[in-house]
């Protein structure tokens, strides 16, 4: 993960009315790793930013650091790239294109300058003069029965995008390294031979039976740690088995 | 898009805390068109509920149709697929796989049957107990710094994930069709000529400079539409030249 990228991304809100909005964006971006949010012209009620603090929960340093501006022209000052999501279809906004698509482009831009993620007002989006000032706009696919996103999950979703494009995160391994042919081999062995200890199958059968078997364990039994757990179930079906006989034997 | 992919896939909320989280849960559902909500044992404040309505703007019919169950195994009842997310690490929890790569399988086997999407709690995530149902783990990308999502959030990206499997959104197509080679090249000639004309450039530099016109307008001059705004500046350019000129014969 280059972390440059990151830097060199800012969330620009456009007069955004509810400071839980701008405080969920704020816990967004940094669970995706992106820091720097300029608010233009909030439109919050005074009592209301509480709430904002609040919906940031552990990402208050970003909201204490947000910059407010005036004008999107200061918010989005020496960007190279200025990418705006919009919902509203429109003539001049038929160049939209999805999430999906922008992203690679942005973090590679983002490699190379300034790039301002815009998000409009909650009631109205952005204005086509905002627009105009766009190199990018985006489009987050949406039911035509309900198009328009929640402001903060809008941006939840361009800044995964662009976080899952920039390698910020790979899964872990799985502790257990995945199983060998030779393990996975001998467990085969065993417990072919505990299910026919414990009378599950008959020897005539076990071929037939050890194909499904297979199946089963081939989609499930995938790490050394599965393979152990499985051979503990066979080892100790044949001791209770085993067991079961002498009690039977000696009663 | 299949329909019956959307009414097979249900979410389900295990005793959430917060009414206001239910709701923008609703609203994102309605956002990518799937429909029924089970919430298991909620622990909200009476007086909370009302922040929940207030989130699901207009997504009141999830909200007020959600199904509220007393247990889990009520909640997935019926479902050959229980996909739960989870933040959390651990041993059992190893088999995790990310939203993106999960999306497509959940959108097939919903065509087959059930689907649960499973969310934690605020404050504590999915239990083992809850994760030993899940035939499918789902693991969000996000920072090591504040791995923590909103559960409105993390459900807002698994929905959205799915939703663009499905194909439930095409982005619409440009009203005005790509322009033509000819037009192209119609436009070329007189944008050549024009150039010439007004004095932008001298007879022996058209060809270079062409060729820097043709990087700019290969990127930006898409459509017919493009093609015919740029034809028209050409010819308002030879047409204010040649009145300058006579203006200046005249004076």
């Amino acid at each position: 993960m280059d972390n440059s990228v990151f830097s060199n991304i800012r969330v620009v809100l456009v007069s955004p009315l509810y400071a839980g909005n701008i405080g969920s964006v704020c816990r967004a971006m940094a669970n995706m790793s992106v820091s720097r949010l300029y608010v233009v012209n909030p439109r919050v009620e005074e009592d209301d930013w509480k709430n904002g603090a609040k919906m940031a929960v552990h990402a208050q340093d970003i909201f204490d650091n947000m910059i407010v501006t005036q004008s999107f022209e200061e918010a989005i000052r020496g960007c190279s790239t200025v990418a705006g999501a919009t919902a509203r279809d429109g003539l001049y906004r038929q160049h939209v294109r999805l999430a999906k698509e922008v992203a690679p482009e942005l973090v590679s831009l983002a490699g190379k300058g300034e790039v301002a993620l815009v998000f409009g007002r909650e009631d109205n989006g952005l204005e086509n003069a905002e627009v105009q000032y766009c190199t990018h706009l985006i489009r987050i696919p949406s039911s035509e029965k309900y198009r328009s996103i929640n402001l903060a999950q809008a941006a939840m979703i361009c800044l995964y995008e662009i976080f899952s494009c920039a390698g910020g995160y790979a899964p872990p391994d799985e502790k257990s390294p995945p199983a060998s042919s030779e393990h996975r081999k001998r467990f085969f062995e065993i417990w072919r031979q505990a299910m026919l200890d414990i009378g599950f199958m008959k020897e005539d059968k076990a071929d037939h039976m050890m194909q499904g078997f297979g199946r089963i364990f081939s989609r499930g039994i995938k790490t050394g740690d599965d393979v152990n757990i499985m051979l503990g179930v066979a080892r100790q079906s044949q001791w209770a088995s085993a067991n079961k006989k002498k009690d039977a034997a000696g009663s």
